[in-house]
């Protein structure tokens, strides 16, 4: 397998997703995998640099970079790892559409949950536009809280780029004064999340020194 | 092929984008696809009867059905129709990426054209949260009018579902009180899309009428 280079931030939910399904994969512990994290660091800017633009063209991060291609995105890196390696894909083909249906989903509205804590840890919102995402966000969650009451996973009962996708995103909901103990059947998803071998939290899996990173 | 059904509203730009790439295909006028298109009422909330609800878990429209499978979220539908049919495919396997990575960059950031409009037009959100949509729909619109400078479609010299799910959720943006001459590159490169074959604007496409419609 060619060597995975992905850019990220540790303080990034989307970074997290594509990080975490390659810690659940164990793709960089793989011996056939050459791996390299490299931090993107948002404080200084270096996302708005050419040589990053040069990556990303949005200047954005997580950005993947695997057998000469560039994939931007966090869902669409789901989506391509997925499709690449087979981990975490859905097993009938309904399925693996649900999953990709569930990444839109999230980045629909639990990414309200992601711009709450965003306003409240880097750049505040007004009242008035947080008033507004807070519902939204609470509502999305409650979806989710929903769907996992009757099944173990968002498409059935195994983990696909569905659960890996809508717990990053919502992974830093408590810093958007979101408290998981408040949607028991989400607490318990996360909790079968947390159990899978690989598993870890962000400030665990991702470097927060502004260096090359190379597990291998 | 098997029958299109495609469930939407006249009134929802995401119904516009799966139904333009219906039209530019020229999918519902082939003699080999039978194609629905089914009215779903939102004034009166079709959308959250239970019928519906066993269409699309999220009670939202559009949806997709075809060859026994449900297809939900129109960037997820583009990129089901890209795949099955290889109308409005990229060209290469990183064109093909790259144009799944624009329909994600829209969902994160042309959608606050969408939400200008929405509030314009069905219920309106607050001054204060309507002054940090439209800047940022105004940064996402200059983000497409920089790249279509250069290069004639999104991806590069053929449009692919990239465009058609850009232009599809911006195409309501005068009812948000944003000018399409305000942005020359932007307003050249929608030139390109009316001027090819089949192309429509949603209210010539899609039927109003809450009734089955069946152009075949």
């Amino acid at each position: 397998m060619d060597r995975l280079t992905l850019y990220g931030s540790f303080t990034s939910s989307s970074s997290y997703k594509a990080m975490l399904y390659l810690a659940l994969a164990g793709l960089p512990f793989s011996f056939r995998t050459a791996f390299s994290f490299r931090t993107v660091n948002l404080k200084t800017g270096v996302q708005k640099t050419p040589e990053y633009l040069a990556v990303n063209r949005w200047g954005v991060v997580p950005s993947l970079r695997h057998r000469g291609l560039t994939i931007l995105q966090s869902n669409v890196i789901l989506d391509y790892l997925a499709r690449e390696t087979g981990h975490f894909e859905g097993r009938t083909e309904q399925q693996r559409w649900q999953a990709r249906e569930w990444l839109s989903w999230e980045a629909d509205h639990i990414t309200y949950v992601a711009k709450v804590r965003h306003s409240a840890r880097f750049r505040a919102s007004h009242p008035e536009t947080i008033a507004e995402y807070r519902p939204r966000a609470e509502a999305a969650l409650a979806v989710v809280d929903k769907i996992v009451q009757s099944q173990p996973f968002l498409v059935g009962d195994y983990c696909t780029i569905a659960d890996i996708g809508c717990w990053g995103r919502m992974v830093f909901m408590a810093e958007g004064g979101f408290e998981l103990a408040n949607w028991s059947h989400l607490e318990a998803w996360a909790g079968r999340l947390k159990a899978m071998p690989g598993f870890a939290l962000p400030y665990e899996l991702i470097p927060s020194k502004d260096r090359e990173f190379d597990p291998v």
